[in-house]
């Protein structure tokens, strides 16, 4: 493909040679000639010396490029979602030949262009949307509804009463709607407290491998729009995710918790039941907490504590060897 | 339904409005006209302040209660579980249409009731007891006994050997008896070491969505009677686990260790290869426990120390500050 | 079976009572009469004292022994091997009834002695090697190629394009080649970076029941030769991984990490996104890994610092109490 295809697609033009073919895209460590790259910023630009045998897209800001062609965006990770689309198909496709007839779920009640694997189970009144795909092996229970153009891979297991919207992705393996872990103990033994809840999944809501979300005790599990989850992430029951939340790997959320919109919650965090956190805060990776976070907020460690408070006292820590040596250069002197 | 009925169903009175109509049972947050909540205890009772347009039930110990109808209770939490289970059918059904006809398991020796849905796959020398559930998409391998009103949701994998007690419940795409991970290295290559033994589960066991449970070395790995265990927990070759137990969510147990009876470990701690964690001993939430722990102990932190030292570690560490100050202004009055 | 065959199995020779039945292997505290029993060092020798009813196998260096009849070998866990390999027959077979036709897999270029189980979906463009075991429910998505004597478990998910080696085993409910985890917000709502990479894993790598391996964005996420990954562990996109490489259970590798060769990440211990780790280094449990870690170095904590700096740093924490008495009696005597 010429780059100058590739320069219209991305609403701009072509520096340097205008005929250069693109062969692929590639990472900066793997180029061959005829490869296109993507450098994100100025650094990148600058630490990458012998582009002359490839092309590059770059930040609008870049004046100086040494590849043989180039092209210059405004926001050059968009252009290369844009351009991986174009180049590439990355959707992962139910094999032809592994779609059953719809006659085999005539108690769906379904819209329109379904597709729908072999060997999956559906139960009783279940509305599934428009454009909606269910890979081999998924298992959805009663009372299911999934909305317009959702995607459910191998795997997965929905259970009874779960509401998923829009342009969800549910990734291989993923476990929603389970009964909640909470018991009651009487004369030593453990009652199972019924889950009479269910899970509440909102629009463009993503969530990755073997990830599991149980429903409500009374009230329900609630996962914002646009949110989107890691593989390994446990969301337990009653937990109210708002929108647009980031939840990294092996992450996990315990009964009850309020997540507000724009939260960040890097990978193998853990949160303590019953805790609030504030829209747009962040918890840091492996951090465990335990109390309220208020909006914006950045906190770390375990127990986790505020951006600052946390290097502080790092800081202090690492000084420790110093405050021993003062203390006894004090008793010396005495 | 009428409050009364719930009364009698307690086993107590109404207070207040006798004929008081119960719509649904809720959270106190989300409360309607014709809701009925469950306040756990006096504060609680205290806190909620416009309780006129519904109902409620209470600890014996409250006197005074602003709802329009009320019933005092001796254990609030008991006596939730009993409605609920009144009220909601909340078990997750295999629906009529995707049960197997028995004809298909000739081969398995089973009791009355047993309830097996389509692709459900059960090897050689396998015994069901009565009321057995499996759902779809479950896997049982061979020389696999499970006991009288045990269920298998979805997805489950139960590999050979495997022996389940009556009553447990296995969550969707649990794995027991997979190979547990031992290696021998002998001129640069790992061995594996295999795993003869099996994986023992004993009566009203639960085992949440996505938890494994690898098989002994040689001998077995144990779980006691009515032990609970959440979702994605791992727990490695030949371990040995008490009665009553409770493991919460992503916590893992390496090779060999053994809890005793009434233990609980909170989310995410992670237990070192043959410790010992002696009876009614507590593990707090991301603890690492390296060393053995005594019966009643509760350790926190990583490495896990005991609570009273684990605290004022904490403090003095939240201290440090200070003492850095207290100790510069001893070297500037010198 | 008589002492003296598995002498002859282990290329040695029995001490004591050359006509000893064995009846089974076991673990120490088991042991009845007609046990074997592996003792790995001169230090188990000693700890157990009643030997006199069964058998030993015991390292070269032991004079003594007090077992019925013993046995010395240079390495007793490759002998352990050995032993089970030749008593037992360890392996979890699909039950022959559960074989499918190969005739329903006519669309797959497949070796010699492939062995499938019903219910297992191959894709489009896929190539087994000879000897492929693939169980029941397992899904093999398109153009994926799997290599001669691997054994693929119940409920593994082996997506699009992935590459496997020979000798492998995945555990079951294994996800292979699901979708990085990679946003880009554009006017507040996250778009999905298209991952167009693929997983390629080498020969003789285990991968233990639910851990998840994701697919690269560009370019491909690597596993080599040898690896042995325990259970749910978590492999992000783009991660490169060497060879005889051990992740222990409920590890995280966030993307574009890099392992060298022979490395071992212990237990729930997290590694920070593009972090590189040198040949032959040790990243102990529940360690929080940010920097690069240079070769043969071990690492501790969180954040992870070198062995000596971690126990150095921990044994003056311990002392702050002492510290803050040194401190105080310095005030006071001024």
């Amino acid at each position: 493909m010429k780059i100058n295809e590739i320069a219209k697609l991305l609403g701009s033009k072509v520096e340097g040679d205008p005929d250069f073919e693109v062969k692929r895209v590639s990472e900066i460590k793997d180029n061959r000639i005829g490869d296109l790259v993507f450098l994100f910023n100025e650094k990148k630009v600058n630490e990458v010396e012998k582009l002359k045998d490839f092309a590059a897209v770059v930040p609008d800001s870049v004046r100086e490029c040494s590849a043989r062609s180039w092209i210059r965006v405004r926001d050059v990770k968009a252009s290369m979602i844009k351009t991986l689309k174009y180049f590439y198909d990355n959707s992962v496709q139910i094999p032809e030949s592994y779609l059953t007839t719809l006659e085999n779920l005539s108690h769906v009640k379904m819209g329109n262009d379904v597709r729908i694997g072999k060997n999956v189970f559906i139960g009783e009144n279940c509305i599934l949307g428009n454009n909606v795909s269910i890979f081999p092996f998924s298992y959805i229970g009663n009372d299911v509804k999934i909305g317009n153009g959702s995607v459910i891979y191998p795997h997965a297991v929905i259970l009874d009463r779960t509401k998923i919207g829009q342009e969800v992705i549910i990734y291989p393996g993923v476990v929603v709607g389970s009964e909640g872990f909470g018991y009651h103990r009487v004369k030593g033994e453990f009652k199972a407290i019924p889950h009479v809840g269910k899970v509440v999944i909102g629009n463009r809501v993503e969530i990755g491998a073997l990830s599991m979300i149980d429903r409500g005790t009374i009230g329900d599990t609630i996962i914002g729009d646009g949110t989107k989850i890691d593989n390994s992430v446990h969301i337990a029951h009653n937990v109210k995710i708002g929108k647009n939340v980031i939840i990294l790997a092996q992450v996990g959320i315990a009964g009850s918790c309020e997540l507000g919109d724009d939260v960040v919650i890097a990978g193998q965090a853990g949160i303590a039941d019953h805790v609030k956190i504030g829209k747009g805060a962040t918890v840091a990776a492996k951090s465990g907490v335990s109390k309220d976070v208020e909006e914006k907020e950045v906190v770390f460690g375990y127990p986790a504590d505020k951006r600052l408070n946390y290097i502080r006292k790092a800081s202090y820590y690492k000084r420790l060897p110093e405050l021993f040596k003062r203390v006894k250069a004090l008793e010396q002197s005495k």
